[in-house]
């Protein structure tokens, strides 16, 4: 099951995706909900950011090839992580399906994609086994965890380089049923595939990651996890289209434009 | 003017503190709100956290001396920040005045306190200059920022070292009105002072800090962002009470205790 946020005539609504269409929704997006008489042509809505997160957790470095890359970039020895510390993001940076990532004018020409997969917490848990982990996931989602990375490596914080306003792509919607070891994640630049990798080949797997976080911490409801990127990116430049796919759940498109 | 949030009779609300008794307003906290008729003792309300904000920002080193004997203890040289880059907290953390702070099972005998000045942002802000910055400001709080020391230093990030389920008292009210160049910040441990600086003595103000950051965020109302702490603390252990007092605003009050 699909489930979007979006707006139509003036107000917004979460709805099931069916095809080229959506059924409006009723209820408690985390509980019980009911189909409404309600249907919308996919093409006419508005596809808003699923939800905004209470905390907005990241994984950050979480896989292998990545981490080298980035590492022979920098010219430094690559840090493999030992263990699942969970990072953050800023709810401020979120931005939605199809809307413009916007580079700031002082922004230097290190502008990448990262497509990440998105976990969404779907009730409140503490201290759950990996093997009881992902029974609090309601489903998942697409992120695009857009940088800057001279700024990222020359800050003392990850404050611009990755939480400036727009660098924060989410959605388009939330997908229920998914065969985590069966998704592939592909990035497009202006329809041109330039990043493709096995979802799940990751580092510390979303349970694991779970279980470490609620060994200290409470997750919420619409608490979300980024789960990290492989491969690397190319400088996207302002008039660049980015498509981050993952099979089985979707396509997280957005434009990149210049400030103006 | 002292806002606060609190709950009497089994619902929450916002009130003025005038002395000794709370006057319930209804409207928009960040807008225009009015007073009621009814009034409650202080002493009879239970205070809840002032408000969960949307982007919880933190600027983490931002007094020499902290910094200073911080290095010292680490044996390393002190890394006194540049500019004024940003970090964040998580809202998942936060607890009110007089609840507890909960120390896990496996923490260190390396529990500090944090006394910090928090200021709250009252409106939705952009590119503003230092000098307009304070006109986003709707008041101060205080926040004690949790740490367990030996998490902080070996972590990859500082996700249980600072972020641990309860490390993040804050409360217990904002006061609107405050002239931050007499604040003054006073720690103490079962009544005893600890910790005593100029609150303002900061590497960077709570303007240079708006200033900068709205060069490329949005302040949203109800955002809020801790400014820092001066001096150390010693080890905090169960059955400890840590007051944080700052002049003209209140003190913040909550006892630690150990996870059962």
């Amino acid at each position: 099951m699909r489930l979007m946020k979006f707006s139509a005539s003036g107000r917004e609504a979460y709805g099931i995706v069916e095809g080229d269409r959506v059924v409006e929704i009723v209820g408690d997006l985390f509980g019980s909900h009911e189909r409404t008489k309600t249907v919308h042509a996919l093409k006419d809505v508005k596809i808003e950011i699923p939800l905004i997160p209470p905390t907005f957790y990241c994984a950050g470095l979480n896989y292998t090839m990545h981490i080298k890359e980035s590492a022979a970039k920098l010219g430094v020895e690559p840090d493999i992580p030992k263990k699942a510390d969970i990072g953050y993001r800023a709810v401020s940076a979120l931005v939605a399906h199809n809307e413009p990532v916007i580079i700031p004018r002082d922004a230097t020409e290190k502008i990448h994609y990262e497509g990440e997969l998105v976990a969404v917490i779907g009730r409140k848990v503490k201290h759950l086994s990996e093997a009881d982990a992902l029974s609090c996931v309601l489903g998942y989602t697409i992120g695009n965890d857009v940088s800057e990375r001279t700024w990222q490596k020359n800050d003392r914080t990850m404050w611009r380089g990755k939480n400036t306003d727009t660098f924060k792509p989410m959605g388009p919607w939330i997908e229920t049923s998914v065969d985590l070891d069966k998704l592939e994640t592909m990035v497009r630049v202006n329809g041109k595939e330039s990043t493709r990798f096995p979802t799940n080949d990751m580092l510390f797997s979303v349970a694991t990651y779970i279980a470490a976080m609620t060994r200290y911490l409470t997750l919420y409801p619409g608490d979300v996890i980024w789960m990290g990127t492989d491969g690397s990116s190319p400088n996207i430049k302002a008039g660049d289209v980015v498509d981050v796919e993952i099979t089985g759940i979707g396509t997280l498109t957005n434009p990149f434009v210049a400030e103006t």
